[in-house]
Protein backbone atom coordinates (compact mmCIF):
# COMPACT_ATOMS: atom_id res chain seq x y z
CA UNK A 1 0.00 0.00 0.00
CA UNK A 2 0.88 3.33 -0.95
CA UNK A 3 1.59 6.03 1.79
CA UNK A 4 -1.08 7.92 2.96
CA UNK A 5 -0.46 11.55 1.21
CA UNK A 6 0.99 13.69 3.25
CA UNK A 7 -0.57 17.56 4.46
CA UNK A 8 0.96 19.22 1.40
CA UNK A 9 -0.49 16.90 -0.60
CA UNK A 10 -4.05 17.93 0.61
CA UNK A 11 -2.92 21.48 0.71
CA UNK A 12 -2.30 20.87 -3.03
CA UNK A 13 -5.81 19.77 -3.29
CA UNK A 14 -7.11 22.88 -1.53
CA UNK A 15 -5.74 25.43 -3.85
CA UNK A 16 -6.89 23.44 -6.67
CA UNK A 17 -10.21 22.59 -5.69
CA UNK A 18 -10.76 25.90 -3.88
CA UNK A 19 -12.94 24.86 -1.91
CA UNK A 20 -11.38 22.20 0.53
CA UNK A 21 -11.04 22.94 3.74
CA UNK A 22 -8.12 21.05 5.47
CA UNK A 23 -7.71 22.93 8.64
CA UNK A 24 -5.32 21.91 11.82
CA UNK A 25 -6.55 23.81 14.74
CA UNK A 26 -5.34 23.91 18.61
CA UNK A 27 -8.59 22.24 19.00
CA UNK A 28 -8.88 19.39 16.71
CA UNK A 29 -8.12 16.96 19.48
CA UNK A 30 -10.76 17.84 21.74
CA UNK A 31 -13.14 17.87 18.41
CA UNK A 32 -12.15 14.70 16.68
CA UNK A 33 -12.91 11.62 18.52
CA UNK A 34 -11.05 9.11 15.85
CA UNK A 35 -7.28 8.85 15.54
CA UNK A 36 -6.26 12.07 13.37
CA UNK A 37 -3.29 13.34 11.28
CA UNK A 38 -1.06 16.22 11.96
CA UNK A 39 0.55 18.28 9.97
CA UNK A 40 3.73 16.50 10.60
CA UNK A 41 2.85 12.83 10.35
CA UNK A 42 1.49 10.17 7.69
CA UNK A 43 -1.29 7.39 8.29
CA UNK A 44 -0.05 5.85 11.53
CA UNK A 45 1.18 2.83 10.60
CA UNK A 46 -0.61 0.41 12.73
CA UNK A 47 -3.49 0.21 10.55
CA UNK A 48 -1.19 -0.70 7.20
CA UNK A 49 -0.75 -4.19 8.92
CA UNK A 50 -4.47 -4.51 9.48
CA UNK A 51 -5.85 -7.17 6.41
CA UNK A 52 -7.53 -5.12 3.90
CA UNK A 53 -10.65 -6.67 4.25
CA UNK A 54 -11.64 -6.18 7.25
CA UNK A 55 -14.40 -4.11 8.26
CA UNK A 56 -13.23 -2.88 11.26
CA UNK A 57 -10.00 -1.79 9.16
CA UNK A 58 -11.72 0.33 7.02
CA UNK A 59 -14.01 1.99 9.61
CA UNK A 60 -10.73 3.09 11.46
CA UNK A 61 -8.87 4.18 8.25
CA UNK A 62 -12.15 6.48 6.73
CA UNK A 63 -12.62 8.04 9.67
CA UNK A 64 -9.03 8.37 10.08
CA UNK A 65 -9.02 10.26 6.97
CA UNK A 66 -12.05 12.19 7.08
CA UNK A 67 -10.99 13.45 10.47
CA UNK A 68 -7.91 14.75 8.74
CA UNK A 69 -9.69 16.25 6.07
CA UNK A 70 -12.96 17.02 7.77
CA UNK A 71 -14.03 20.94 7.89
CA UNK A 72 -12.73 21.17 11.85
CA UNK A 73 -13.28 24.81 11.95
CA UNK A 74 -17.16 24.06 10.77
CA UNK A 75 -19.30 22.79 13.63
CA UNK A 76 -22.49 21.75 10.97
CA UNK A 77 -19.68 20.04 8.88
CA UNK A 78 -17.27 18.90 10.73
CA UNK A 79 -16.64 15.35 11.64
CA UNK A 80 -19.55 14.52 14.21
CA UNK A 81 -21.38 15.40 10.96
CA UNK A 82 -19.68 12.45 9.06
CA UNK A 83 -20.10 10.23 11.93
CA UNK A 84 -24.22 10.79 12.37
CA UNK A 85 -24.44 10.71 8.54
CA UNK A 86 -23.14 7.09 8.46
CA UNK A 87 -24.80 6.02 11.90
CA UNK A 88 -28.53 7.17 10.06
CA UNK A 89 -27.06 5.42 6.88
CA UNK A 90 -26.59 2.39 9.11
CA UNK A 91 -29.96 2.28 10.02
CA UNK A 92 -31.14 2.38 6.68
CA UNK A 93 -28.71 -0.37 5.32
CA UNK A 94 -31.20 -2.45 7.68
CA UNK A 95 -33.52 -2.83 4.82
CA UNK A 96 -31.45 -3.37 2.17
CA UNK A 97 -28.74 -6.75 3.34
CA UNK A 98 -27.54 -7.22 -0.03
CA UNK A 99 -26.16 -3.32 -0.29
CA UNK A 100 -22.63 -2.43 0.05
CA UNK A 101 -22.05 -1.15 3.36
CA UNK A 102 -18.36 -0.35 2.40
CA UNK A 103 -19.46 1.67 -0.21
CA UNK A 104 -21.76 3.04 1.67
CA UNK A 105 -19.71 4.04 4.54
CA UNK A 106 -16.80 5.35 2.19
CA UNK A 107 -19.00 7.58 0.69
CA UNK A 108 -20.65 8.84 3.96
CA UNK A 109 -17.05 9.26 5.63
CA UNK A 110 -16.06 11.54 2.12
CA UNK A 111 -19.44 13.05 0.75
CA UNK A 112 -18.32 16.67 1.77
CA UNK A 113 -15.00 16.80 0.73
CA UNK A 114 -15.56 19.39 -1.27
CA UNK A 115 -17.75 21.87 0.51
CA UNK A 116 -18.24 25.32 -1.44
CA UNK A 117 -20.17 28.03 0.14
CA UNK A 118 -24.09 28.78 -1.07
CA UNK A 119 -23.26 31.63 -3.16
CA UNK A 120 -20.10 29.95 -4.76
CA UNK A 121 -20.63 30.10 -8.27
CA UNK A 122 -18.79 26.71 -8.51
CA UNK A 123 -21.09 25.21 -5.79
CA UNK A 124 -23.37 22.71 -7.96
CA UNK A 125 -20.09 21.11 -9.24
CA UNK A 126 -18.45 20.27 -5.66
CA UNK A 127 -19.77 16.79 -5.04
CA UNK A 128 -18.08 15.87 -8.45
CA UNK A 129 -15.17 17.38 -7.37
CA UNK A 130 -15.67 15.43 -4.26
CA UNK A 131 -16.20 12.45 -5.93
CA UNK A 132 -12.61 12.97 -7.80
CA UNK A 133 -10.82 14.16 -4.63
CA UNK A 134 -12.12 10.72 -2.68
CA UNK A 135 -11.24 7.96 -5.43
CA UNK A 136 -7.69 9.72 -5.22
CA UNK A 137 -7.54 9.01 -1.69
CA UNK A 138 -8.97 6.09 -1.09
CA UNK A 139 -6.79 4.83 -4.47
CA UNK A 140 -4.10 5.79 -1.86
CA UNK A 141 -5.51 3.55 0.56
CA UNK A 142 -5.85 0.66 -1.64
CA UNK A 143 -9.56 0.87 -1.42
CA UNK A 144 -10.83 -2.38 -3.86
CA UNK A 145 -10.74 -0.82 -7.17
CA UNK A 146 -14.44 -2.51 -8.88
CA UNK A 147 -15.96 -0.28 -5.65
CA UNK A 148 -14.50 2.93 -6.59
CA UNK A 149 -16.93 3.81 -9.18
CA UNK A 150 -20.08 3.05 -7.13
CA UNK A 151 -18.37 5.27 -3.84
CA UNK A 152 -17.69 8.53 -6.36
CA UNK A 153 -21.40 8.25 -7.82
CA UNK A 154 -22.88 8.23 -4.25
CA UNK A 155 -20.89 11.23 -3.79
CA UNK A 156 -21.75 12.90 -6.66
CA UNK A 157 -25.26 11.89 -6.34
CA UNK A 158 -25.39 12.75 -2.59
CA UNK A 159 -25.72 16.76 -3.16
CA UNK A 160 -29.17 18.65 -3.28
CA UNK A 161 -27.75 21.44 -6.08
CA UNK A 162 -25.71 18.79 -7.91
CA UNK A 163 -29.12 18.12 -9.21
CA UNK A 164 -27.32 13.89 -9.86
CA UNK A 165 -30.16 11.27 -9.59
CA UNK A 166 -28.45 8.22 -7.16
CA UNK A 167 -28.89 5.25 -9.66
CA UNK A 168 -27.59 2.77 -7.11
CA UNK A 169 -29.14 1.60 -3.63
CA UNK A 170 -26.17 2.60 -2.33
CA UNK A 171 -26.17 6.54 -3.72
CA UNK A 172 -29.71 6.70 -2.60
CA UNK A 173 -28.91 5.91 1.60
CA UNK A 174 -26.34 7.80 1.35
CA UNK A 175 -28.57 10.61 0.32
CA UNK A 176 -31.13 9.94 2.23
CA UNK A 177 -28.38 9.92 5.30
CA UNK A 178 -26.99 13.03 4.62
CA UNK A 179 -30.54 14.67 4.36
CA UNK A 180 -31.93 13.25 7.35
CA UNK A 181 -28.63 15.06 9.36
CA UNK A 182 -30.41 18.50 8.48
CA UNK A 183 -33.60 17.54 9.66
CA UNK A 184 -34.80 17.04 13.77
CA UNK A 185 -33.30 18.62 16.40
CA UNK A 186 -29.64 18.18 15.45
CA UNK A 187 -30.84 19.71 11.54
CA UNK A 188 -32.02 22.78 13.17
CA UNK A 189 -29.08 23.66 15.27
CA UNK A 190 -26.79 23.15 12.65
CA UNK A 191 -29.13 25.42 10.46
CA UNK A 192 -28.91 28.59 13.17
CA UNK A 193 -25.05 27.52 13.67
CA UNK A 194 -24.73 28.21 9.66
CA UNK A 195 -26.40 31.35 9.65
CA UNK A 196 -24.27 32.51 12.41
CA UNK A 197 -21.69 31.71 10.30
CA UNK A 198 -22.86 33.54 6.94
CA UNK A 199 -24.25 36.83 9.02
CA UNK A 200 -28.12 35.71 8.09
CA UNK A 201 -30.76 37.59 10.11
CA UNK A 202 -32.69 35.17 12.81
CA UNK A 203 -36.00 36.03 10.44
CA UNK A 204 -37.73 38.57 8.80
CA UNK A 205 -38.54 41.32 11.40
CA UNK A 206 -42.07 42.24 10.21
CA UNK A 207 -43.04 38.82 8.42
CA UNK A 208 -41.54 36.11 9.86
CA UNK A 209 -44.36 34.15 8.33
CA UNK A 210 -43.07 35.72 4.64
CA UNK A 211 -46.56 36.51 4.04
CA UNK A 212 -46.69 39.20 1.77
CA UNK A 213 -42.81 38.25 0.70
CA UNK A 214 -41.13 35.24 -1.13
CA UNK A 215 -38.99 33.31 1.22
CA UNK A 216 -35.14 33.97 1.26
CA UNK A 217 -33.25 31.30 3.51
CA UNK A 218 -29.89 33.58 2.48
CA UNK A 219 -31.44 36.05 4.76
CA UNK A 220 -33.72 34.87 7.05
CA UNK A 221 -32.91 31.51 8.97
CA UNK A 222 -36.49 30.75 9.65
CA UNK A 223 -37.19 30.96 6.17
CA UNK A 224 -34.90 27.53 5.55
CA UNK A 225 -37.24 25.13 7.22
CA UNK A 226 -40.26 26.52 4.23
CA UNK A 227 -37.91 26.73 1.64
CA UNK A 228 -36.15 23.55 1.83
CA UNK A 229 -36.18 21.19 4.81
CA UNK A 230 -39.83 20.58 4.59
CA UNK A 231 -39.50 19.26 1.40
CA UNK A 232 -36.60 17.15 1.82
CA UNK A 233 -39.35 13.77 3.00
CA UNK A 234 -40.63 13.74 -0.70
CA UNK A 235 -37.01 14.06 -1.81
CA UNK A 236 -35.94 10.44 0.30
CA UNK A 237 -35.12 7.38 -1.87
CA UNK A 238 -35.62 4.79 1.32
CA UNK A 239 -38.80 4.37 2.63
CA UNK A 240 -36.94 4.33 6.19
CA UNK A 241 -35.35 7.71 5.26
CA UNK A 242 -38.93 8.57 4.24
CA UNK A 243 -40.59 8.10 7.32
CA UNK A 244 -37.43 9.28 9.50
CA UNK A 245 -37.83 12.51 7.42
CA UNK A 246 -41.32 13.31 8.08
CA UNK A 247 -40.83 12.77 11.97
CA UNK A 248 -38.18 15.21 12.15
CA UNK A 249 -39.61 17.88 9.85
CA UNK A 250 -43.27 17.56 12.00
CA UNK A 251 -41.05 18.86 14.68
CA UNK A 252 -39.28 20.99 12.48
CA UNK A 253 -42.79 22.92 11.96
CA UNK A 254 -43.72 22.31 15.72
CA UNK A 255 -40.18 24.47 16.41
CA UNK A 256 -41.36 27.07 13.66
CA UNK A 257 -44.99 27.47 15.53
CA UNK A 258 -43.12 28.22 18.92
CA UNK A 259 -40.81 30.16 17.12
CA UNK A 260 -43.29 32.53 15.42
CA UNK A 261 -45.60 33.06 18.78
CA UNK A 262 -42.22 34.27 20.69
CA UNK A 263 -40.98 36.29 17.79
CA UNK A 264 -44.53 37.80 16.98
CA UNK A 265 -45.05 38.41 20.88
CA UNK A 266 -48.29 36.16 21.33
CA UNK B 1 -33.93 70.21 21.87
CA UNK B 2 -30.09 69.31 20.54
CA UNK B 3 -29.47 67.50 16.95
CA UNK B 4 -28.89 63.99 17.62
CA UNK B 5 -24.95 63.34 17.68
CA UNK B 6 -23.89 62.34 14.10
CA UNK B 7 -22.20 59.21 13.16
CA UNK B 8 -18.69 60.62 13.73
CA UNK B 9 -19.41 60.81 17.64
CA UNK B 10 -20.99 57.27 17.37
CA UNK B 11 -17.13 56.18 16.41
CA UNK B 12 -15.54 58.54 18.51
CA UNK B 13 -17.44 56.25 21.54
CA UNK B 14 -16.63 53.12 19.58
CA UNK B 15 -13.25 53.70 19.99
CA UNK B 16 -13.77 54.88 23.61
CA UNK B 17 -15.71 52.25 24.48
CA UNK B 18 -14.17 49.52 22.52
CA UNK B 19 -17.37 47.14 22.02
CA UNK B 20 -20.06 49.45 20.77
CA UNK B 21 -20.78 48.05 17.28
CA UNK B 22 -22.15 50.73 15.18
CA UNK B 23 -22.69 48.96 11.85
CA UNK B 24 -24.40 50.19 8.64
CA UNK B 25 -24.57 47.54 6.00
CA UNK B 26 -26.70 47.61 2.72
CA UNK B 27 -29.01 44.73 4.39
CA UNK B 28 -29.91 47.10 7.15
CA UNK B 29 -33.87 48.70 5.55
CA UNK B 30 -34.58 44.95 5.26
CA UNK B 31 -33.45 44.12 8.95
CA UNK B 32 -35.13 47.21 10.97
CA UNK B 33 -38.39 48.21 10.60
CA UNK B 34 -38.08 51.73 12.42
CA UNK B 35 -36.99 54.79 11.09
CA UNK B 36 -33.14 54.47 10.72
CA UNK B 37 -30.46 56.93 10.58
CA UNK B 38 -27.85 57.00 7.98
CA UNK B 39 -24.44 57.85 8.63
CA UNK B 40 -24.96 61.07 6.31
CA UNK B 41 -28.35 61.80 8.09
CA UNK B 42 -29.37 63.31 11.45
CA UNK B 43 -32.10 62.47 13.67
CA UNK B 44 -35.12 62.76 11.65
CA UNK B 45 -36.77 65.97 11.99
CA UNK B 46 -40.13 64.70 12.26
CA UNK B 47 -39.57 63.12 15.39
CA UNK B 48 -38.39 66.94 16.81
CA UNK B 49 -42.17 68.33 16.25
CA UNK B 50 -44.01 65.49 18.41
CA UNK B 51 -44.66 66.71 22.00
CA UNK B 52 -41.62 65.56 24.43
CA UNK B 53 -43.95 63.48 27.23
CA UNK B 54 -46.11 61.51 24.15
CA UNK B 55 -45.35 57.61 24.66
CA UNK B 56 -45.90 57.48 20.72
CA UNK B 57 -43.32 59.90 20.42
CA UNK B 58 -40.65 58.41 22.73
CA UNK B 59 -41.31 54.94 21.38
CA UNK B 60 -40.51 56.63 17.59
CA UNK B 61 -37.61 58.11 19.24
CA UNK B 62 -36.42 55.23 21.33
CA UNK B 63 -36.38 52.49 18.37
CA UNK B 64 -34.81 55.08 15.90
CA UNK B 65 -32.12 55.69 18.22
CA UNK B 66 -31.87 51.85 18.83
CA UNK B 67 -31.71 50.76 15.05
CA UNK B 68 -28.97 53.40 14.23
CA UNK B 69 -26.91 52.08 17.18
CA UNK B 70 -27.75 48.16 17.60
CA UNK B 71 -24.86 45.77 16.04
CA UNK B 72 -27.36 44.94 13.06
CA UNK B 73 -24.83 42.35 11.97
CA UNK B 74 -25.56 40.09 14.69
CA UNK B 75 -28.86 38.77 13.85
CA UNK B 76 -28.43 37.66 18.12
CA UNK B 77 -28.63 41.33 19.09
CA UNK B 78 -30.20 43.48 16.58
CA UNK B 79 -32.68 45.25 16.77
CA UNK B 80 -35.42 42.17 16.90
CA UNK B 81 -33.73 41.48 20.22
CA UNK B 82 -34.44 44.70 21.40
CA UNK B 83 -37.93 44.66 20.19
CA UNK B 84 -38.39 41.21 21.67
CA UNK B 85 -37.25 42.32 24.94
CA UNK B 86 -39.70 45.45 25.40
CA UNK B 87 -42.18 43.13 24.10
CA UNK B 88 -41.52 40.78 26.86
CA UNK B 89 -41.03 43.79 29.27
CA UNK B 90 -44.85 45.20 28.52
CA UNK B 91 -46.14 41.55 29.92
CA UNK B 92 -44.51 41.58 33.06
CA UNK B 93 -45.65 45.02 33.70
CA UNK B 94 -49.16 44.18 33.19
CA UNK B 95 -48.50 42.67 36.63
CA UNK B 96 -46.95 46.30 38.10
CA UNK B 97 -48.76 49.11 37.56
CA UNK B 98 -46.67 51.75 39.19
CA UNK B 99 -43.81 50.97 37.62
CA UNK B 100 -42.29 53.29 35.34
CA UNK B 101 -43.10 51.74 31.86
CA UNK B 102 -41.18 54.93 29.95
CA UNK B 103 -38.33 54.23 32.39
CA UNK B 104 -38.16 50.00 30.92
CA UNK B 105 -39.09 50.78 27.84
CA UNK B 106 -35.82 52.91 27.56
CA UNK B 107 -34.03 50.79 29.16
CA UNK B 108 -34.61 47.64 26.74
CA UNK B 109 -33.72 49.78 23.49
CA UNK B 110 -30.41 50.68 25.03
CA UNK B 111 -28.92 47.79 27.34
CA UNK B 112 -27.06 46.48 24.61
CA UNK B 113 -25.35 49.45 24.02
CA UNK B 114 -22.23 48.06 24.81
CA UNK B 115 -21.61 44.51 24.02
CA UNK B 116 -18.18 43.16 24.85
CA UNK B 117 -17.41 39.30 23.92
CA UNK B 118 -17.75 36.31 25.96
CA UNK B 119 -13.99 36.19 26.49
CA UNK B 120 -13.20 39.97 26.96
CA UNK B 121 -11.85 41.10 30.08
CA UNK B 122 -13.91 43.94 30.04
CA UNK B 123 -17.21 42.27 29.97
CA UNK B 124 -18.10 42.58 33.44
CA UNK B 125 -18.14 45.97 32.71
CA UNK B 126 -19.74 46.65 29.59
CA UNK B 127 -23.46 47.21 31.00
CA UNK B 128 -21.63 49.74 33.09
CA UNK B 129 -20.56 51.18 29.93
CA UNK B 130 -23.71 51.11 28.27
CA UNK B 131 -25.52 52.83 31.17
CA UNK B 132 -22.93 56.02 30.83
CA UNK B 133 -23.30 55.45 26.93
CA UNK B 134 -27.13 55.17 27.03
CA UNK B 135 -27.39 58.61 29.32
CA UNK B 136 -25.54 60.64 27.20
CA UNK B 137 -27.78 59.81 24.58
CA UNK B 138 -31.02 60.23 26.07
CA UNK B 139 -29.63 63.32 27.28
CA UNK B 140 -29.60 64.32 23.60
CA UNK B 141 -32.81 63.65 23.05
CA UNK B 142 -34.14 65.99 26.31
CA UNK B 143 -35.15 62.57 27.85
CA UNK B 144 -36.97 63.56 31.70
CA UNK B 145 -33.84 64.47 33.39
CA UNK B 146 -35.22 62.91 36.79
CA UNK B 147 -35.49 59.35 35.17
CA UNK B 148 -32.01 58.95 34.25
CA UNK B 149 -30.49 57.46 36.77
CA UNK B 150 -33.35 54.83 37.04
CA UNK B 151 -32.61 53.86 33.25
CA UNK B 152 -29.22 53.61 33.70
CA UNK B 153 -29.69 51.16 36.73
CA UNK B 154 -31.33 49.20 34.70
CA UNK B 155 -29.28 48.79 32.06
CA UNK B 156 -25.93 48.29 34.56
CA UNK B 157 -28.41 45.48 36.31
CA UNK B 158 -29.30 43.90 33.54
CA UNK B 159 -26.17 41.92 32.96
CA UNK B 160 -25.01 38.30 33.64
CA UNK B 161 -22.02 39.10 34.53
CA UNK B 162 -22.33 42.54 36.42
CA UNK B 163 -23.20 40.88 39.28
CA UNK B 164 -25.54 44.05 39.99
CA UNK B 165 -28.46 42.99 41.27
CA UNK B 166 -31.71 45.58 40.31
CA UNK B 167 -33.08 47.39 43.10
CA UNK B 168 -35.86 49.18 41.29
CA UNK B 169 -38.92 47.20 39.81
CA UNK B 170 -38.24 48.65 36.61
CA UNK B 171 -34.93 46.89 36.62
CA UNK B 172 -36.46 43.93 37.80
CA UNK B 173 -38.42 43.80 34.94
CA UNK B 174 -35.60 44.88 32.06
CA UNK B 175 -33.35 41.73 33.22
CA UNK B 176 -36.12 39.32 33.70
CA UNK B 177 -37.14 40.30 30.33
CA UNK B 178 -33.85 40.04 28.87
CA UNK B 179 -33.29 36.40 30.18
CA UNK B 180 -36.73 35.82 28.51
CA UNK B 181 -35.10 36.27 25.35
CA UNK B 182 -32.41 33.81 25.79
CA UNK B 183 -35.09 31.05 26.82
CA UNK B 184 -37.39 28.98 24.48
CA UNK B 185 -37.60 28.62 20.77
CA UNK B 186 -35.67 32.09 19.78
CA UNK B 187 -33.45 31.72 22.85
CA UNK B 188 -32.34 28.25 21.38
CA UNK B 189 -31.78 29.61 17.80
CA UNK B 190 -29.85 32.33 19.41
CA UNK B 191 -27.87 30.45 20.84
CA UNK B 192 -26.45 27.88 18.02
CA UNK B 193 -26.69 31.19 15.78
CA UNK B 194 -23.79 32.60 18.41
CA UNK B 195 -21.73 29.56 18.64
CA UNK B 196 -21.57 29.52 15.04
CA UNK B 197 -20.32 33.29 15.25
CA UNK B 198 -17.99 32.08 17.71
CA UNK B 199 -16.84 28.97 16.00
CA UNK B 200 -17.82 26.74 18.52
CA UNK B 201 -18.80 22.77 18.26
CA UNK B 202 -22.61 21.90 18.39
CA UNK B 203 -21.89 19.31 21.34
CA UNK B 204 -18.96 17.30 22.54
CA UNK B 205 -18.37 14.57 19.96
CA UNK B 206 -18.48 11.30 22.45
CA UNK B 207 -19.75 12.86 25.66
CA UNK B 208 -22.34 15.39 25.03
CA UNK B 209 -24.31 14.93 28.25
CA UNK B 210 -21.09 16.09 29.90
CA UNK B 211 -21.26 12.42 32.17
CA UNK B 212 -17.42 12.23 32.72
CA UNK B 213 -16.39 16.03 31.63
CA UNK B 214 -16.88 19.60 32.80
CA UNK B 215 -19.83 21.30 30.92
CA UNK B 216 -17.69 24.21 28.71
CA UNK B 217 -20.49 26.39 27.08
CA UNK B 218 -17.60 28.37 24.82
CA UNK B 219 -16.25 25.08 22.93
CA UNK B 220 -19.84 23.40 23.19
CA UNK B 221 -22.87 25.08 22.30
CA UNK B 222 -25.22 22.46 23.91
CA UNK B 223 -23.61 22.68 27.14
CA UNK B 224 -25.12 26.13 27.15
CA UNK B 225 -28.66 24.99 28.55
CA UNK B 226 -26.96 23.41 31.60
CA UNK B 227 -24.47 25.45 32.31
CA UNK B 228 -26.79 28.53 32.42
CA UNK B 229 -30.05 28.45 30.54
CA UNK B 230 -31.58 26.05 32.75
CA UNK B 231 -30.56 28.59 35.96
CA UNK B 232 -32.25 31.66 34.68
CA UNK B 233 -35.65 30.79 35.95
CA UNK B 234 -34.68 30.84 39.56
CA UNK B 235 -32.90 33.91 39.20
CA UNK B 236 -35.89 35.95 37.60
CA UNK B 237 -37.31 38.69 39.98
CA UNK B 238 -41.13 38.51 38.70
CA UNK B 239 -43.00 35.91 39.28
CA UNK B 240 -44.34 36.42 35.64
CA UNK B 241 -40.88 35.99 34.76
CA UNK B 242 -40.09 33.20 36.58
CA UNK B 243 -43.49 31.11 35.25
CA UNK B 244 -42.78 31.91 31.22
CA UNK B 245 -38.85 31.43 32.27
CA UNK B 246 -39.54 27.92 33.92
CA UNK B 247 -42.16 27.06 30.33
CA UNK B 248 -39.43 28.19 28.22
CA UNK B 249 -36.51 25.99 30.33
CA UNK B 250 -38.87 23.04 29.85
CA UNK B 251 -38.98 23.14 25.81
CA UNK B 252 -35.48 23.64 26.13
CA UNK B 253 -35.14 20.65 28.19
CA UNK B 254 -37.45 18.40 25.68
CA UNK B 255 -35.34 19.82 22.78
CA UNK B 256 -31.92 18.66 24.62
CA UNK B 257 -33.66 15.27 25.11
CA UNK B 258 -34.18 15.05 21.06
CA UNK B 259 -30.50 16.33 20.40
CA UNK B 260 -28.97 13.87 22.12
CA UNK B 261 -31.15 10.63 20.83
CA UNK B 262 -29.93 12.46 17.30
CA UNK B 263 -26.46 12.91 18.06
CA UNK B 264 -25.94 9.22 20.12
CA UNK B 265 -27.79 7.89 17.12
CA UNK B 266 -30.73 6.30 19.69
Amino acid sequence: MEKFPAPQFLRNDKARYGGLCCIWTRHASAIIAVPRFSPATPMPPASKNLPKDSRQDWSERLTALAGAISDADDGAHDINHLHRVWQAARILLDDYPAANALVVQAACYLHDLVNLPKDDPQRHLASRQAAQLARRHLQQLDFPADQLDAVAHAIEAHSFSAGIAPTTIEAQIVQDADRLDALGAVGLARLFYTAGRMGSRLAHADDARATHRALDDRRYALDHIACKLETLPATMQTDAGRRLGERRVQWLRDFRTRFLAEWEGA
